[in-house]
């Protein structure tokens, strides 16, 4: 067995997940909203179904859906791609980020992450050959550390990969933040594999500024972007890549021989999806963003130290008023016995992170948020 | 950009259908059938996307297809799984097979593979840091080479990838041949990676024996399925894995940071496909056969030296008595002048295939065979 991958265990979501169902508890843990988005695309994605073809569509998406985020791009940030040879559709945006990182990496290369990080992120550097090089972020305000990331570039670093908005922490660089990271992309001459799958998750009127659209950013960044998360939909799997030919040239390649394709019916669904007017998105950010607000005065009231959280589905919480133990060990009791389970912070670390925070998904109704509550403050 | 994908093109698959349509040319090329599975199957998954939930299933699979494919594992061929520990279902065969050989190998793993292969076996071998060890197979019997592969294996050897039904030759392994290699897997102790997605379109009253039920083979053999090709359905990219639980759990690290999970509805609908009667799997093997009984007489009425096919989509035909130059140039001759497309069996080898055979896929309607056979008639 590969000693990379067979050093991991089952991601925390999965096991969560699993933990909270065996206890009938409360799931905020994994993220995933509790309601399914628009009955109008599902509809669009079963007639294809029952219309058909169901049979491959073209590797790199169907036109339909290519130019449909071509557009979306555009409008929403003004970037012109052209969808023909700057658009990919994948699996999803874990096989997008796979398929950067194996298109772009070179054994031996240095890949900058910011830390703490999504859980895949690591596992797939190595297992592309790259060495991981880990800049540590710190709460409560999760600033983008300038210094730590200029010592840790090198003349050996490939690309830095950066989550905006950021999971867990659900921070989202400000403009001045991103101006620091793409000074540093230009002058280390490195990629940017910007994973913004929270784009439309982010709250307060602040706006999503994809590192793309930053000078000197266009021909050195990759963006990926997630049906599932921009049409709460996430069992679609249906995620994307918009980066220049030059880059995704390679990154199609890692794709070709790992998925190939994508279900054409729910492609032509997120097309639909994409071509919304801003009122949708308007709506889902809104929509959210009540929700974390909900959620995050209910738990400072019950005596969590809330962080505050810009964007994505999670708000991150201190609970050492409230509990003495790690944060493993939180999450295991509070589903266990409070019956609400979420996500220990420490595991989106590499080494010895943080043991006093809890994430938090908010993206459940009110009532569930409220029963979630309930039982929170029953429990301390 | 990584030097071993980026050493690669476009897969022919793509490129002779994206040929195919644009000089309006039958497709004979890719393999795909061109009427869709059954109504029933994609209600089945139409509802489900209404009903709903679209969410994350189960990273390992929806338990209720888990179950579905041991029971089909079961009845067909008599192999006892325990769902939860020996199958995950993965977002199509390819991805399945990338799982298999990113979680296996080590790099400087030797990996054996018969040529003429599949195309993503080399670049993934290659990418997951393997060493590909090539063994010839030759035409027109496609025997197995035992003493080559008795040579080709050493104790640097992981495993050995068996395609059965095979794409292109469409030939099925013997049980005779099966046990030869069940012999060189136990001797070498290797795995044998499975690539069986033609379990049910193998010809001539002939059974499919998989390898994992031949002695010794039930620990060290991972068995790979596709719904795609059992249910005509090659767009929904729903395939799945059997293996070992000791197997398993390394691939399925793979699969957790690949694709982490496959749409619920599409999963929901292939359960109910794996449960269908023998009948079912009767008819679509017997509407295939006389498919490729016509094809085959057709092609050889032109003038093509047809070679047997036990199995798969395909048969190769040799070409060489009505066309002088290479197999490349021969399906670009016929797909832009006689307007048929099909696929140079040569993309299948390494280095210096044969240049005389041409793969035709012949899971299309009668009328279109028909037609494709009168416009190549015509040309030649
Ligand atoms: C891939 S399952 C996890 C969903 C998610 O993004 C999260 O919970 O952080
Ligand atoms: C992944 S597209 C190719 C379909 C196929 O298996 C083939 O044509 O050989």
């Amino acid at each position: 067995a590969n000693s990379v991958l067979s050093s991991y265990s089952t991601t925390v979501f999965e096991v969560m997940s699993q933990l909270a169902m065996e206890h009938d508890a409360i799931n905020l843990g994994q993220g995933f909203p509790d309601e399914d988005g628009p009955l109008e695309l599902r509809k669009i994605a079963a007639d294809a179904l029952i219309e058909g073809p169901n049979q491959y569509p073209s590797m790199m998406g169907l036109p339909e859906l290519r130019k449909a985020i071509a557009d979306h791009d555009k409008r929403f940030y003004g970037i012109s791609l052209d969808w023909k040879t700057e658009v990919m559709v994948t699996s999803g945006a874990t096989e997008a980020l796979s398929n950067c990182l194996f298109g772009l990496i070179e054994p031996g290369d240095e890949v900058v992450v910011l830390e703490p990080f999504y859980d895949c992120y690591l596992p797939l550097i190595k297992r592309a050959g790259g060495i991981p090089v880990v800049v540590r972020m710190s709460a409560p305000d999760w600033k983008l550390p300038v210094e730590e990331l200029d010592e840790a570039l090198t003349q050996d670093t490939k690309l830095i990969i950066i989550n905006s908005p950021m999971n867990p922490t659900g921070k989202a660089f400000h403009w001045d933040e991103l101006e620091a990271l793409a000074e540093l992309c230009l002058r280390y001459d490195i990629y940017a594999v910007c994973d913004e799958v929270y784009e439309h998750q982010i709250y307060d009127g602040r706006e999503h500024y994809p590192l793309i659209t930053l000078p000197g950013m266009r021909d050195r960044t990759v963006r990926i972007g997630s049906a599932g998360k921009s049409f709460a939909l996430t069992g679609w799997k249906v995620g994307y890549i918009c980066a220049a030919p030059e880059l995704l040239a390679p990154i199609s390649k890692a794709h070709q021989f790992t998925t190939f394709t994508t279900p054409p019916n729910l492609q032509k669904a997120v097309a639909a999806g994409l071509a919304k007017d801003q009122s949708y998105f308007n709506n889902l950010t809104a929509d959210l963003q009540k929700k974390r607000d909900y959620l995050a005065s209910g738990l400072a009231e019950i005596g969590f130290d809330v962080l505050k959280s810009d964007g994505t589905f999670f708000i991150t919480a201190d609970f050492s008023k409230l509990y003495k133990g790690g944060d493993e060990k939180f999450c295991h009791y509070i589903t266990t016995e409070a019956k609400v389970a979420a996500v220990p912070v420490s595991v989106f670390y590499d080494v010895e992170g943080p043991n006093n925070l809890v994430r938090f998904c908010f993206s459940k109704r009110i009532e569930v948020l409220e029963e979630a509550l309930k039982r929170l403050k029953k429990a301390f």
